[in-house]
């Protein structure tokens, strides 16, 4: 271990997203074999007490309580970003700036201009940059991917996908940062959207036009603020106005011909963690459940008549991406692993001076898309998404 | 069983949906007490010896080669309409005209304004009239309908339903006359996409508006035929344009609040019948599919946390609608005795001088749906509904 | 039809297996193509009134109130036994010496020995014979078959099967005749377990030597009778005593190495009809459940790395056994369609002068299997079966 | 972190169970708050290379060739004991002599009395001690032991459960160690019947007797060992006898009059991890299944008649014990979480001086069941479990 370089990693946040890289760090060398290895360098926070609790918990071994400290720091070469929206342009483009590699939650910005610029600032200076889009790396939908690529799937002629959540139907759940525009840049499209929109990316090809209907069902809610594992905190008497989605539909045209329907909800109740896809292709179909993220159900019409169906592969199989390196078939890995899976590949990407994908340029297309949406509703009609 | 009044049925039409209704007239008085009684008095198709060939296998007294005839015998009570959809109007407006009930396969007509003459004809004369909408009939969906209507999902926010199927997907797959606009008057849309039009108007109400898209994938195919059980039949080499849509999705806004996505595709591999939807409503959720319809899945928030979960319910239990007039709990019942079950409701209609739901009534609301939906597809933006 | 032969049917008998038998002869001719048909042409109860009811709703032209003069009557080709156990050998036995083809429920008989003796008479007079195991007529499970018998799976290994029920869980539901061993000659072994060795006899082959254990967990019920659909009605203050198993477990050992779990139970909450197996062998396996009986999953071993899982088959497509005759792939069937399927392939024996299996042989050596298990059971070892 | 009193352990053997152990040992302070934490101070093996390379690898501080160094050592606190199982007794004895508390992987022993012996000597010197039955860990398990607990299942009266794997059917797979009696102690009895012992014993309660089959499908194998992940490589071309069964069956009935079915077997075809359960009780049941280790089904018969249907619980929520700790509802866990879980347990009663179940009293009933299974085969017939 100790001859490998390290990558000291400065992270920004330190909450639900900042747990989560935390324990990915921990685990990529444990796991995998990169060429170079993260080392817990420092973390920031504005709140000194709660930051330096974070860090002994989690391991890290400093903290600052200015994100621009870390950016100053020497013995930092990737910045991590896991604060809200509002900040993300303002720390990438500082790191990016400073010489370090970034990698930034999703979605990547308040606005495409914004996450263009944010573009911008990597290409200038070289850096290896990621935007945490973790979905992608859970070896169900990877092994989806192969086979797309592998033309097992023929010609895609639909996709639907949900990302559908019910944790603040409550009337009463505070109005939270994600509920305020101004911080968080958008709802419940651009928060679990975000994340359907990358999948497809992914899986089916670029989006060439969008016609969406954005709602929001409780329009005023208690002041107050966010806890821990998407529970909430009233702090005041005083009630604000939700300036951003409860949900969001729309259907898409990709540039292959593909259409599709696409919903992100935080309204539907039963369903904690709803991230659902069906692709349907000329040789076959595959579906995906976050909530048994480990299975991937395919169809593959060259069966032979009678043994046609949908297959439930439990995708821990050594010839599944990723999870050779973890535990025997049959012996499931859980939502923690998706993140060890990218950290593990943005190792790779810093040890050969790429940016693997999903990089700030599938931001920007992300952003385009989150764009395209939003303005389709207000419009009422369709927008092509610009190249 | 000599008793009680008979219902003498004339039923222009006898392949898949004729196979269906005949089988249902025969098993309704072993499965329930209507007041009155069907009587498979006579059929009517075009070739002689097929028309004869039907009637004797499914159990018809006699046959016509002429619909007029049925309308014309005075032994002849009911009508029922199962041929192609540019049959469905002249055919019920003669029957209404003659004094007889009418019962319709769907979609009910050609168009909207079809579908009101096809209305204003059995409200003049004041006969029974019912639309083959017959999923409604499964005991789970009317188990969820009886759950919704108690209120146990609260007000609704989501519906998201599809009506899948690949039966078509071979480009070389014939013409038949499903894929002709001008005798089906639309394609997957009118087929399937009405289906869950009804379900949607049945379990979360009215539509406001809708905005969708349709898409044609072949555009080309060899002339032919149907055979049965959605077989084709290549007849001629040469190649006809298809003029109905392939797949359509579309967006909708309910008068109550709700929002919703649907889709109707003959493009979706390994969905040989992906009848499904989900409802998310403030206290619950239900979901169904018709592969594998005795099932209803129900999620109630009052549900003490931890035991929180959506239930798989076999709906096959005294406690459910039509379900104790068949077998024991647990053991299931099929596709065919959803048409059992409407044919029952027809009979009680009859006997009761009613036109029980869904009627005429509904299927012009249903087609006004339909043709809202092809209009915004055309526009590319919303329409609202007529009323 | 007119021109077919009719195979002219008296039931004795004509409860909860009454209705099932009665449908499946109404629908043979609606779905398939039997060289001969049957004709409901008499049942025979004690009751003259409730015997009168069930012939009118069912569809039977006469009725006897005296099973005897079924047998005598020179227009009844085939006697259809329905009655509970203790009456079967009489019946049987007289029908047979008659002439009359005999179709017969299961257990067969209270006895190996009695059994025997049926088979012998059947034999004698060389009439059509078969036992009603209808779960083997599920399309699933023909397609089991048919994969077994092509060595799709390869040498067995492992069968587990269940049948588990709830129904009468509840220390007060009354003591019916299936809890008296005098009248149905053992209790839930002979009533389901005897479907789940036919099962395992069907798939697996013949048994080797079983290991048993039989438990009555209520001991004493308030005297009373059954009514429909499995539910009870009490009708003394007078308790009896319970003199059959609730739940019966037994290992077993088949001629072709196979090992095996047995369980059969009347106290299985939630399980209202689990019958359900899966079969291991060495190159595949399968899963069925009579609660989604449309179903087979099916596991192959030949499936590439990557893509090996149970596939979910919903044995509904012309490619499976029995389904081609009646709906399109998806358009799923129930429990009343294995009836059908077994009195067409009834009708086929009549026809052909042969006795399809299930026939009463199977009957002999189901027979011996359950009485096998019994003497485990008391003698607390191993009981091979006689051949 | 660095005030809290830290547990050296040192790990005697580090492959497959050795990874899981050493995973969680990091895991246990950055998920939960133990009293004590953890140090990976050092393991042992007996070649110096790979040892070293696997300390390295999981982040352990130090290593040594001979066990016996470990026991030696001051610095060692806790001896954890991951080594086949002919080894168990000698170290887990010689660690309990030196003081230091131990945790041992499952079978206990190579026999009752080996395993009573091991319980002897931590009883004499007091250390904590636990076997690790990891599979209690899961939050779904742990939450039906407390549904059970509540009584809201009311009295038990069944219990199935099976251990299916399918990873040595190969006949030319290499005969390693756990195929060796002398090393293992036993087979596919001891490996997998030994976990779904444990959670009988947990769930339901003591065994009182027991009646099995034990079977070897695959007498010869080529000579060889164990490479990593359940997977094999023939060394010689020399073959050997295997000693153990490949699958054993076993009927029970426990102390407080429920019955069962178990089966562990290494030959069920597409059965990667195949641990599974379903229990009856009064008032309702229960279904697990490993490989979607989240989900809990249960069946609650106080449901309203209509509702009545198992729940799939995804085990995630606060509500569900351990679940909490890690992300929020819905985003699963996986395999590793139940060795994390276990360890904080064990780290507990460390700080608190007791021995947490399940320890080596349960080792030693486990361990008095599994020679009763075995007897019960040789004997065939029912062998009573001693007190």
């Amino acid at each position: 271990m100790a001859s490998k370089k390290q990558i000291r990693v400065g992270m920004v946040g330190y909450r639900l997203m900042g747990r989560a890289h935390s324990h990915a760090y921990r685990d990529v060398p444990f796991y995998f074999n990169p060429d170079v290895e993260p080392r817990l360098q420092a973390i920031a926070g504005r709140d000194e007490e709660s930051t330096k609790a974070a860090a002994d918990k989690m391991g890290w071994e400093s903290w600052e309580t200015d994100w621009r400290r870390l950016i100053e720091r020497e013995d930092i070469d990737l910045i991590d970003i896991v604060t809200p929206n509002n900040t993300h342009a303002d720390i990438a483009i500082a790191a990016a700036d400073a010489g370090k590699h970034v990698f930034c939650e999703k979605p990547l910005a308040m606005s495409l201009n914004e996450a263009k610029r944010m573009l911008e600032a990597v290409n200038r200076t070289g850096v290896t940059h990621m935007i945490c889009h973790n979905y992608r790396f859970s070896p169900a939908v990877q092994y989806a991917k192969k086979l797309i690529d592998e033309g097992r799937l023929g010609k895609i002629y639909h996709m639907r996908a949900t990302f559908l959540q019910d944790w603040l139907m409550d009337p009463e759940f505070p109005l939270i940062w994600r509920l305020k525009k101004e911080v968080s840049g958008g709802g419940t499209l651009s928060d679990l959207g975000a994340h359907i929109i990358d999948l497809a990316r992914f899986l089916v090809g670029e989006f060439h036009e969008v016609a969406g209907m954005m709602e929001t069902f409780v329009k005023k809610r208690p002041l107050g603020t966010m806890t821990n594992n998407l529970k909430g905190q009233i702090q005041s008497d005083q009630w604000g106005e939700v300036t951003v989605d409860d949900a969001t539909m729309f259907l898409a045209r990709f540039h292959n011909g593909a259409i599709g329907t696409f919903e992100a909800s935080r309204f539907s109740r039963g369903n904690r963690a709803g991230n659902r896809f069906e692709i349907n292709g000329e040789k076959g179909s595959i579906r995906w459940d976050m909530e048994n993220l480990n299975n991937l159900h395919v169809y593959l019409e060259e069966d032979e008549p009678g043994l046609q169906g949908f297959r439930t592969i439990n995708c821990t199989e050594e010839s599944h991406p990723f999870a050779g390196s973890y535990w025997p078939a049959g012996h499931i890995l859980g939502y923690e692993h998706t993140f060890v899976n990218i950290v593990f590949r943005l190792m790779d990407g810093i040890a050969q001076g790429t940016s693997p994908e999903p990089n700030f340029a599938d931001g920007v297309k992300n952003q385009a898309v989150l764009e395209a949406v939003e303005q389709s509703a207000e419009k009422r009609g369709w927008i092509e998404i610009p190249d």
